[in-house]
């Protein structure tokens, strides 16, 4: 069973990787760029019977900073 | 206009940051994590007009290593 867990940072909460990908993209010529945002994408490979809540379980203690990050998942 | 670039480790590549994250979970008493795969979701606003081949370009120059990453585009 297959989990995707993307994890974002919050709207308003300063992105500098992202940034740094928006101006190097600028640099390349690449025009018309407006905003980057860089997230992070884990894929779990799940025993079957792993249920949704165990995930957001995960996502909590562990995959996201709830903090400054906002999660979704998809299974 | 947004596009959405994932960016994973092709398979077969080793994936440390992947493994380090299956490893935490299983510390913290998460049971069934069999494989846990971590890449990059690159959300991209650009200008109207932008197209598909751009955001391509952009993947295969800047984002993605293509030697040892994938990509995939959504628009």
């Amino acid at each position: 069973m297959k989990a995707k867990v993307t994890v974002m940072l919050k709207s308003g909460v300063l992105d500098p990787q992202g940034e740094a990908v928006r101006h190097a993209l600028g640099a390349l010529g690449f025009d018309g760029v407006e905003g980057v945002r860089q997230g992070k994408l884990i894929e779990l490979d799940l025993a079957s019977g792993t249920t949704q809540a165990d995930v957001t379980a995960m996502c909590e203690r562990l995959l996201a900073n709830t903090v400054i990050e906002s999660y979704s998942i998809e299974m």
